[in-house]
């Protein structure tokens, strides 16, 4: 009896466990990969330094897919290895931004539904080596995944399945996860899912044992997410967003346990979600991507019943809440694969109130969530454009400002569009809330001023807004040689509107 | 007996039998209408002449909601009159566009599947009346739409429900539609469709025949299509395209049936269409939103198995040809409401190869289809959105010049998107295919002034692409004061490049 028999229950697989070196082996100079991990959860922890360190011996340039993004400076690792040759669908890392920014990495930033169907599609090369972290192996071969699913299920097609069993995850994960994939075309049927908390697949990643070519025992724990506490403004954010959903259940548009949330990763949208802790909505039930610290807290506080989604990003004290308590919440909770979380499909279907993070929006309600002064990348379009373009609300948040009052994130056009204005339904800041619903763009133009834009800039876009109209004209009234004139003054001065 | 006792199957419903002008007082000042319509076919004829009447005698001004463009000049006349206050989703009017551009008439543009999705969520007000052109009401009080579907079906919601009875249609189109609407949120099921051909609703629009409140009869034609024949350019595209796909079928990324093919209406995709009568594909399916002359050239030659879509656009021959001979085509031919010809829980499951023409595109593959010089609505974005970020492959298809080589379809920065990059695969010009599918924003756009770009822009571009590489970087290098002097070029000096 092996001694990870309870984790490794297919007693012929134990004769692969091996080293992270022997098992980066598996990997030839230009193949592609396919790795675990989504929002710093659930990465594998010990191939990605194994093959850094023999892309500082050799020459091993890789393609690498995962889910999103990796914890554990892993991503910083390998690009600075000179491993990544290229890098799909989503990163956060500070040092691989760097070098992706710089050109050395070429990065394919995708909507996080579609990488898998991509792939099924034969759109992107094909998967050559998986490397999944696990936390059990079932009788079958079946994979268990641990804090996210993100594309594992997906590459866990390839010939070569190189398996991270790290027994820092607790066991208890097992039961979690619905594993299920669309089939190929044609003749595909449809995802058999009408509520958000529906199983509909295997709580394993369902895997040939004879591709399971390597084990490689971790116990390493993942990263905590740094999300930062709520402060005035994404309090003021949070009200005003909940003050339009009530008006929403009083006009009858909704119940008071609305329909599926979303909400994307990071500071504000997490402070949203908590801030309807203090709602009088209940019965809420989630849809999303990520569960953060807000979706347990919520549970907690009984306001909701269900929630599903491809990853957990969790604060070091919430995490240790959750793992000891998941007998808990494991009826209401379901880890699924990314492409299942964001699909099309299932956001139109059960009409999600889809809540992103906006890193600038125009005067017609195009949002900018990618790239900085329209060049530079910053983490990723992610599942914001999955959810939005079939939410039953698309909610943007953001503050007015930022940079000490230098850059405003309402300008007259941004300089990258991932989201435009026709599926935009609903900006908020902290100076309040735009609902563009069936409104023509000039009439956006005038809420968003009204509303959403920072006093210090609001009288200089609507000068900007007017002199278009008066001067162009057309349905969305523009100035070219002025459109981008904050960016260009910001990036001169260090001031959006040229202030020294 | 009334005369009409074959077309109106319910016989209590002949005493609704009135003029327009009568009809036309059921619509009151300030009332949202909803009317049939798509691709200039099977729009009202006779209400919007009356309606714009009395906009010309009193205070009449109404938000009109279509299927899509309407035939016969119906919208210019109701521009000209002062009736429309807002219109929404689609149009294709001269006249019409004028009033938009200038404000005075306020233009929500809309993916072509959402505007019923969002009359279903209370996202636009509800429709006071609608409007509908039929063939025939079944025993039933169910409306027989006539050659378009578009947003007929949803209107029917209304209390109030005008029929416009079009003899000159022939009786013989009742049983081509098949009319499924999805239910209201939460429990909403999967649309139970899986080949492109299925019928998964009723021949007619079911509706109350208490709020038939009017009948109107009616004897006109819609309006021909004006598609241009085939020339050099747009013989070369389609030759690129056929290259692509049938490489595509050599590497089994497609079977010799391809996957079902979606062509945006206008004649750059119709010649693109016609082009496949040529090649060596068989077994086709199309599932579209308009159906034009080229559907019917492929099923007379045997090579196409099978449509759907919304809507007919024919020429004046054609159209002729079809009617006469609607028995041959009826069991292979399917017209649905807009929202499931266009669904994205569709166009994902079955895989469409999405073909649309773009007004321009930038060198990383953003698309406009919509707004010149980034401000002047031309028609709107129609369903190419529905299509592009769903489809097997979103391909988008246009001339690399106009205006007698003023005008490069390629441009550095578009001003405006409507589709991005993390949407686009395919671009194709009469110079060539490129590929975009899994490259990064700098080898997209390598391959673009490769492939794509007129010889005559070509220098130009690889002149600002590779300064703006040098001298900015990122993921998507610009120099954001430069990014559109092609187009203030253009506005200053009548081309491009600043020649005089």
């Amino acid at each position: 009896m092996s001694q990870y028999s309870d984790r490794i229950r297919l007693q012929s697989l134990t004769d692969k466990i091996t080293t992270a070196e022997e098992a980066a082996k598996l990997v030839k100079n230009g193949n592609t990969v396919g790795m675990s991990g989504f929002t710093r959860a659930g990465e594998a922890k010990k191939l990605p330094i194994a093959l850094s360190e023999r892309a500082r011996q050799e020459e091993l340039k890789i393609t690498l897919i995962t889910g999103a993004s990796l914890g554990n400076d892993m991503d910083k690792l390998m690009a600075e290895s000179g491993l990544l040759a290229r890098r799909m669908p989503f990163q956060s890392d500070a040092g691989l931004r760097k070098a992706i920014n710089s050109g050395e990495v070429m990065f394919i930033d995708q909507h996080l539904s579609d990488t898998a169907e991509q792939l099924r599609a034969g759109s992107l090369p094909k998967v050559d080596v998986a490397i999944i972290e696990a936390c059990a192996i079932t009788e079958n071969g079946g994979i268990v995944p641990t804090t996210s699913v993100g594309n594992s299920a997906s590459f866990a097609e390839a010939d070569v399945v190189i398996v991270e069993l790290n027994l820092a995850h607790p066991a208890a994960l097992e039961g979690l996860h619905d594993i299920y994939l669309p089939a190929k075309r044609p003749g595909r049927g449809p995802i058999p899912l009408i509520n958000g908390q529906d199983r509909i697949g295997t709580p394993y990643i369902p895997c040939d044992p004879a591709k399971i070519a390597a084990i490689v025992i971790t116990d390493q724990e993942d990263s905590y997410s740094a999300v930062l506490p709520s402060d005035d403004e994404t309090q003021a954010i949070a009200d005003h967003l909940i003050a339009f959903l009530e008006k929403e259940v009083e006009c009858g548009n909704l119940t008071p346990s609305l329909l599926p949330l979303q909400a994307g990763v990071g500071t504000i949208a997490n402070a949203v979600m908590s801030g309807l802790l203090k709602s009088n909505f209940t019965g809420m039930t989630m849809y999303s991507e990520v569960l953060q610290d807000s979706t347990f807290e919520l549970f907690d506080a009984g306001k909701l019943a269900a929630a599903s989604g491809c990853s957990f990003t969790l604060s070091e004290r919430m995490c240790h809440h959750v793992m000891a308590n998941l007998d808990k919440y494991k009826d209401k909770l379901v880890l699924r694969p990314q492409e299942i979380s964001n699909h099309p499909e299932i956001v139109r279907r059960i009409g999600i109130i889809g809540i992103n993070t906006a890193l600038e929006f125009d005067m017609y309600g195009n949002v900018n969530s990618t790239h900085v002064n329209g060049t530079h990348m910053m983490n990723g379009l992610g599942g914001s454009g999955d959810f939005t373009r079939n939410a039953h609300l698309a909610i943007f948040v953001t503050k007015s400002i930022a940079k000490g009052g230098a850059i405003s994130s309402a300008v007259p056009m941004i300089p990258h569009v991932d989201h435009n204005e026709h599926d935009v339904d609903i900006i908020v800041t902290e100076q309040g809330l735009a609902d563009l619903r069936g409104l023509a763009p000039r009439e956006r133009a005038q809420v968003i001023i009204d509303n959403c834009v920072h006093p210090d800039f609001r009288p200089a876009m609507q000068d900007y807004f007017d002199r278009a109209c008066a001067t162009v004209g057309g349905q969305t009234p523009h100035i070219l040689s002025e459109a981008f004139s904050w960016h260009t003054n910001m990036q001169q001065t260090g001031h959006m509107l040229g202030k020294k």
